[in-house]
Formats: structure tokens, sequence, C-alpha cells
């Protein structure tokens, strides 16, 4: 039987990311890796996470209820919480304007069902986030893709995408992964005008907007629309859909996200939900819902606070110790600095010599960009090691890159 | 905004299960409800369940990793209790055979579209699971439906089918849902061999299987395959991939079930469950692992007794209160009896009827039908009540079907 030529033209379009292949070799644990955009483990709220369980278990018909079948939408006190949470004066949001997903991944799958045919047009951010690219391209969509600054968007890109006609506008505009870049106050309102004035919707993926390590981050898309429409106009005409997670902020095996929206799409969306797997696990949502309620304002305070430490240990030694010629971005919060470097550099070859001179890690830059280019961008993850291990090994890299630019500058 | 406007053709396609708005009714706690396919949670084994959540919190390393990301293929250790458990002599299954999903729901997903191009023909039995019929319809498939009888496909059925060309067929070969019925031995070999004559795949969900309440049933669609290859011919020309859950025989809300297939679909599954929602909960996949390994069969030896007990009490009321022209199914496992009335009555109308007049509900058969039908078939499942509750209810709605019958006879 060969399977491959079976598979749908949807199938064909997915790839095994290149990155994942690239990083089997990070399962050797001598290997220092600021690939992953992952918490660190050693942080998670473990002994706060136990008191719930056992409050739950001390709930007996809760704690039973919890294994069974439960309705596609979600828990009804975590919609509740989240409506209430990321609900503004303008807004007023409801419970029925959330749907919980299996992380903000499900949501893009699910959004992307909903809204992408076959060869339409949509606006994504150069660079952006590998997995929507990699839900996206089972859609076979078009990509525009949409130049960026130290400041996120540029709204002149965004407005040429627009008017070409586009189905809608992927963005991550704080902290951005990979590139690191917050979208300033008056781009945020000036991309919601240009998504009324051509009907465009607005993805707003906030995964990494509660992990500000200065000031927080300016008002969400979502929030500004609401602003822009008026009191009580969102529900009919809010075009800002928002993507939330309790991955980053709590923990990722919860496996617990959720997508803020109008209700007649998000009566779509649980449609497509319930056909893809009935509903996200009820004793999950049972303890994020907690978690959410009780431990979470703590948690994040300590997570701001380490997480800054280590930004501020990976920023100060590039700052000190890389070459003048490559430029990287200082995040004022979430987890990545983006370097760019020379435009004769290839970050494949620097993370093969990375690999096999200082045994250590990191994403090459090239795959966040939906239609090619990037060759010379890489991605560094800051959450993983404690500050001294952080400078020490972005010294060393930094001395890779010094040796390798200077031995590749054209004299 | 009219998100109407703006969905894709696939989400058109979805249609919100006439069964959910029907049942909407359910939330009233004074209705005695043969509708859903649920377990009994009264059976749902917490105390065992706590004290698996003790022994992993005594092992703090295991503990904290098993709230982190994790491989999308799945949680070691379960993949290798699944490959063992299903393995026979012939097949010798591998972990790298099997990718663990959110329950057999997100299997569908994954194998549909991997699978289904728009306006590829399948094979389906009439009437089959509706949840499948859900995932298929997104992907916008032409179904060629198969006769069924007491025991289950009829092998022509499915030649003509496989004669006409289609990608796979998608069956419930132990205790259907919704027919109840089993897929007699002769026919599950006639049907494997067909599917190689004609290179069909065939997707073989076994949501039902460990829940047999007589003998166990005939050996699966996986192991005649294997036999019929012969020792180590699986791998390279297996044709039969078996999906199976926890949810039936543990608890729903793991959402941990599994796909078994040889080793190229499951990595081209595989990608597109990453790109779906990166992996399934680690902690509930740490959890399973446990239960599998250590609760799960004493708890299903209490469950088929259980059932049993409850099968017996239905399937004799009827036998004894149901008029003779109205043909039902005596299954010998699973969760549903399966009824056929007479064909100048609409099993809508008698659950408009049953609600109002007894408090009582069950599934109208028609959405089961892939290109319709079946207006005058109805299902009942017999999990969630002790034998006297189902054996007055069930003479009540033979009562109540025995009015109707000789109302609506034709004189």
């Amino acid at each position: 039987m060969h399977w491959q030529q079976k598979f749908s033209v949807d199938a064909e379009a997915v790839r095994a990311s290149e990155i994942r292949e690239l990083l089997k070799i990070l399962a050797d644990p001598s290997i220092l890796s600021f690939a992953g955009g992952i918490p660190d483990p050693a942080l998670f709220p473990m002994g706060e996470f136990s008191a719930i369980l056992a409050e739950l278990q001390a709930q007996p018909d809760l704690y039973r209820q919890s294994m069974q079948y439960s309705a596609t939408e979600g828990y009804a006190p975590l919609r509740a919480w989240i409506s209430e949470t990321f609900s503004s004066q303008h807004t007023s949001l409801s419970p029925h304007n959330v749907l919980i997903t299996n992380g903000a991944q499900q949501s893009l799958t699910l959004l992307a069902t909903a809204l992408i045919s076959p060869g339409d047009a949509i606006a994504v951010a150069n660079p952006t986030y590998l997995g929507a690219l990699q839900v996206f391209g089972i859609r076979r969509p078009r990509y525009l893709t949409i130049a960026t600054d130290d400041h996120g968007l540029t709204v002149d890109g965004v407005e040429a995408a627009f008017k070409q006609g586009v189905k809608f506008l992927y963005t991550v505009p704080d902290f951005q992964n990979p590139g690191g870049m917050t979208l300033a106050e008056d781009r945020r309102l000036a991309i919601v005008e240009l998504a009324h004035r051509y009907d465009v919707a607005i993805l707003e993926d906030t995964a990494y907007r509660s992990l500000y390590y200065d000031a927080p981050p300016p008002l969400s898309l979502l929030d500004i629309e609401g602003q822009h429409l008026g009191s009580g106009q969102w529900q009919a005409s809010g075009r800002v859909v928002q993507l939330g997670t309790a991955s980053k902020t709590l923990m990722p095996a919860l496996r617990v996200g959720w997508t803020i929206a109008p209700q007649p799409l998000i009566d779509k969306l649980v449609q497509l939900k319930q056909a893809n797997d009935l509903h996200t696990s009820t004793f999950n949502q049972v303890l994020t819902n907690q978690l959410a309620r009780t431990v979470l304002p703590t948690h994040l305070k300590a997570l701001r606070s380490v997480y800054a430490a280590r930004r501020d240990a990976m920023v100060e030694t590039l700052q000190r110790h890389l070459p003048n010629g490559v430029h990287f971005t200082a995040p004022q919060g979430g987890m990545f600095v983006w370097l760019t470097l020379p435009e004769h550099m290839d970050a494949r070859d620097l993370l093969t010599k990375a690999l096999d001179e200082l045994k250590l890690a990191f994403v090459p830059g090239a795959p966040f960009h939906a239609n090619g280019g990037g060759q010379n961008t890489l991605r560094l993850s800051f959450t993983g090691y404690e500050p001294p291990v952080i400078h020490d090994a972005m010294k060393r890299l930094c001395a890779l890159i010094s040796r390798e630019y200077l031995a590749e500058v054209p004299l």
C-alpha cells in the first residue's frame, strides 16, 4: 500500500517542520537549547496545582463530573472567567463570546477551517509564528506578507495587503513570536481602522501578552476596536477575534486555550470544534478555571520577575558582544530575541557550527517567513536558563558570530 | 460584519447536529434520557484515579514533566502499552504505529484530512456513527452507503461500493453505534480480502470492542488482515487502520484516544496533529497510561457485568412489550439498541410525544444515514440507568409506540 498516493490535496500541503527535524538533536541533554518557545518547568506552580487537585477531590460530584463528556463550548465557569477578564467597557463580552480550545494552536485550526477556502489571500507579518503558518498551510491560502520593524507591523504594509483583498490579518501584537517586537499603539489604532475600511477580520494572538517585563503592552486590538466602534457595537460589528492560552502563563500540558469572537463566528467554530474532537478535557478545564482564579495573578508576578532577569542577561550580553553589523530586538516581554545577521550570512550554517562547536542551539529564522527569505535571521529564547548560564552561552555565541561575520565579510 | 459571508466552503458544509438541537431539552433533569452514548459516571473508577494521582504527585520529576509540552506522537509508555495490547502474532505493532489523539473523534479528523479530497468517494454503513459523518462532511466527500443487517455490513454491498472506487471504508464492526450489531466473522474476512483486491483502506473504529456482555467479538479487522497477509507483512501492506479510545472504558474527559496505522500514514497524521493542536495533554496521557496498566482489566469486568444487566433489562422489556411489527437489535455489547419502526412511522414525531407525555428521550435515527432515509428508526442507549428504571421506562415507551403504531396503521 502506497499511502502517499492516498493523501488528500491538503495533506500533501503539510510538511514536517524543518525546525523539528533540525532540532531532533536536542534530545541530547548536553546541548544548551535556546530554541524552543517553552516555559521553564522549574517555574510551574506544582504546589498550588496539588492544592487545587485536593480541593477538587474534596467535591465528589464535581470531581466525578469533571471526568464526563461536556459541552463543546467549554466549562461555563471558565468561559465566564475569560469573558470577565478580557472584557472592556466597550466590548462587554459575555461567556457566549468564548470558545474553549486545546491551546491557541487549536483556535488557529478552527479559525483557519472556518475562514480560509483554498486560494484565499491572508495577511501575515514577516516574520510570523511558524505554527500558524503550518495550520494555515493545510488550507492552501495565498500569503500576503507584511514588513515589520522594531515597532511591529508597518501600517503601509497592512494597507497594501488589505487593498488587495484578504480574508484576515493574523498578528501577534505583543512581544511577537518570533520577532520579539511589540506593535506600537498608534499603529494598533490605524490597523483597526483599516480593518473596518477594507472589511478584513483580524486574528489577534495574545499568547505572550501578560508576560511583560517593563510596562504592560498597549491596549489590545480587541479593546481598541471596542473603543473605535463605541459601546455595545462590537457584538454586531466586531472584526477583531482574540486568541488566548494558559500554556505560557500556567502550564502547557493543560492544553487549554480560547477564542473570543462575536457570536455568529463562535457558533460556527463550535460546530467545527464538535466535529474535531467533541470538547476539551473537562478535567483540565475545571483545573484551569481554579488556577486562573486563584494562582494566576501571583504566579504572573513571579514569572515576570524571573523572566525579566533572563531577558536582561541575554540582551545585555548581546549588546556588549555582538558585532555592530548584527541587529537584534530588545523585547519588552515574551520569550524571544530576534537576530538579523548581515545578508551574506546563513543562520542554518551558523546553527550547524553552534551545535558542533558550542553544543548550543537556536532556531534559524527562514521558516518564519511565509513566502521565503530570512536566511540571515534567527530566534533565541531566553526563558530556559538562569542569567549566568545565558550570559556565558551568549558570549560564546557572539564570539562565533563575530568569527563567521569577519570570515565572510567580502574584502 | 456578516461572518456568514466570510465562511470557507468547508465551513459552510458543517451543520449543527440536528440531534444536538433536539436534545437541548435534556438539560431538564426530570427527563429520562436514553439518548446519549455516554458511560454512567457513577461507574467511573474515581478512587483508583485518586490513587494514581497520588502516585504521580509522589514522583516530582514526572509530575512536573507531565505539565510540559511533549512530543506530538504521544507519551512513549502509553504508545508502548497500546502497541503491546493490540499487537497480534501477525501484525507485530511497534510504538511507531501509534499516534495519541484527543479521543477517537480527533483520530477521525486527522484521517479525514489526510485521506479525503473534496469529491472523493468514501464508503460508510447505513446507518453509521453520526460524529464520523460530521467530520467527513467538512471534507465534502461523496458517500456510498452500504446496507447492513443483523450481522453488520453486507458483503455484496461492500463489494459494490469498492467496485465504484472509494478512498476508504469507515466501519464500527463491534456493537455498532448506532445499530448495535456486530460484523460476522466470515464477513470480516471477506471484507479484508475485498479491501486488498480493490486497494481500499479500512478505518476500523473499535470504540465499543471491549464492552462485550456475552462472548468477546470476533477477531478485529486489523488482526484478520495480519493473518491474511502473513507475518511481518502488515507494516508494508496493511490497509486496515484501527481507532481506539479510553472514553468508553475509562473516562471520556481524559480525551485520550489513538490511531494504529502503518508508519507512512502515522507520519502524515503526526504532521497534521502537530498543526492541529501540537499534542494531547501530557498530564492526561500519563494518567491514562497508569489507568490502562493497572485499573483497566478489573474495571472492564465490572462494567461488563453492570452494563450486561442493563442491556438485558432493555432487551427483555422490548421483547415482551413491543408490537410485532417493530424490529430491534439485541446487541451483544456496547451501549445501543436500534429500533426500526414500520415505514409509515416517523421517529421524530415519536420523540416529540415521548418527551411530552413520558418525559423520556431517545435519538431519532435519520441523521445516522449519510444519504438520507431512516425516518422510521431510532437509537436507545441502555448504559445510563439501573434495570428497574430501564424496565419501567421501556414499558411506557412500548405502550406509546403500540398506540401510535395502531393509530397510524392504514385500515
